[in-house]
């Protein structure tokens, strides 16, 4: 009995067919001495299964099993695809690998900083120009000495005072605070005027972050007024990843798409597309 | 018996406590006729539950359910939790988003393009600077009219190549082919040669992509060679995101923590740290 007990409920089955055991059956039947020796003891010499459980209990187990395994399979597969489906080619914001970008690179003027909190606050606040698109921006006005910028697409005007501020120690040098010239009024007009007003060839910089169904439109013109040596950057040509998705064509996925494409073939411009914000195309006039 | 048959098995239990139905009890006993009416009639009466299961069936399922979910819960965390862990800030190379980024801005010269494929082919191939990034570099370079540039750790040549090959026409013009002039010595040395032959201030780029032992003394020495409004390129920066695990005290990766600090608080440089390769930063000389 305490084998028994120790390899668990089925070993020695025998003993439970309700036959009565040798010593105990002994007094009823004391001529057959000639019987094979008691059960109990033979049951002992056999090999004993170390575990072995009842049908039903090995059937649950598998199910339940099967069951946790189709769920872990499951679950990985739909976080992959959920991970597939990002739109965007930088981790989240709160990714501690580019907050650590962020933290080691941005050096973000106080007012600037002021207005981007403002305008985070807006209901298409997070469609604004990120913070290091604005400080390379500027950093390359920086380099080539710009003077002259044209920020299409004013928003809040973030970009605009990240160049302008650029500027800021010559203006109070020459004691002219008012550079900034904001015409609210359709974009392709404005540029329109300026190239009538005989001003082609003479910005230095250009940023293109308006309607996207006239970006082409925008590109033609703002190459125009650029100097050769000129920068024009042109916002969001990744269009949140919709210039992949070939169902997708509604007007502003499909100028998109075009103006990359023609971009990517135009021989009067050197080109860089960065992976900052939702795409950032350099073009530099040559 | 129909009505227990389209409500499950437990349904009008009653009927199976093993007391006999009031037609076959009656004859036994003819003189009960003041007993409540037959079970059955009272059991139609009594709102009927419309689904029930016996007790094992529901526990089986609820177990089954609650394997399942666990499966997926832990699927979906382990799986995010592997993401977490990817060391880079771009998506991995077969990302369909990056290779349409790449698709439409890279225009490789036929010369980089060969060595790159042969790079790639070396043990450490893939430490090499990437495409993007000596196109932007290049990009850059042109954008100010540089003519002297320095590659600090040149591996097979492909950033050097890069930058050559901006002034490809002008040397076939002046007829001189030998613009590259290459020193197998520790960049240590050869920094220091050119400060004492005076030619701080001179250069117009510098890319330091070397050991990281050194790193903050080619960065010093480098930007001491630059002339005002060169830039300082640091390549791999991010250190495949060890710069972030606080457990990882190499000598190494101190170095690469410490060089992204000084550069943060260099006032004579403008910055941008950009999600190129393994990190790129920029520093545009004042």
């Amino acid at each position: 009995m305490v084998l028994e007990a120790a390899v668990g409920g089925q070993c020695g089955g025998q003993d439970r067919t309700g036959r009565p055991e040798g010593p105990s059956a002994a007094p009823a039947a004391p001529a057959q001495v000639t019987l094979p020796p008691p059960r109990p003891a033979r049951a002992m010499i056999q090999p004993v299964p170390r575990l072995s459980v009842p049908a039903a209990l090995a059937l649950g187990s598998a199910a339940l099993g099967a069951a946790f395994a189709t769920g872990l399979f499951l679950g990985r597969r739909c976080s992959s695809r959920r991970s597939r489906r990002e739109k965007r080619l930088l981790p989240p914001e709160d990714s501690p690998l580019w907050q650590y970008l962020l933290s080691r690179s941005l050096r973000e003027h106080p007012a600037l900083r002021s207005l981007r909190l403002l305008t985070l606050e807006q209901p298409r606040g997070e469609s604004m120009m990120t913070c290091e698109q604005a400080q390379l921006l500027a950093n390359l006005a920086r380099l080539i000495k710009a003077k002259k910028a044209l920020d299409l697409g004013t928003f809040t005007g973030y970009s605009a005072l990240a160049l302008a501020l650029l500027g800021r120690p010559l203006w109070r040098k020459a004691e002219e605070e008012h550079k900034i010239d904001l015409r609210l009024k359709p974009a392709l007009e404005t540029l329109d005027e300026l190239l009538d007003a005989g001003e082609a060839g003479t910005f230095d910089v250009a940023v293109v972050d308006a309607d996207k169904e006239n970006c082409t439109l925008y590109y033609e013109r703002c190459l125009q007024l650029l100097r050769p040596g000129g920068i024009l950057a042109v916002v969001s040509v990744l269009w949140r990843g919709r210039v992949l998705q070939r169902q997708l064509q509604d007007v502003e996925t499909q100028c998109v798409r075009n103006l990359n494409e023609r971009i990517l073939r135009d021989a009067r411009v050197h080109i860089s597309l960065l992976p900052l914000g939702d795409g950032l195309t350099l073009a530099f006039k040559i």
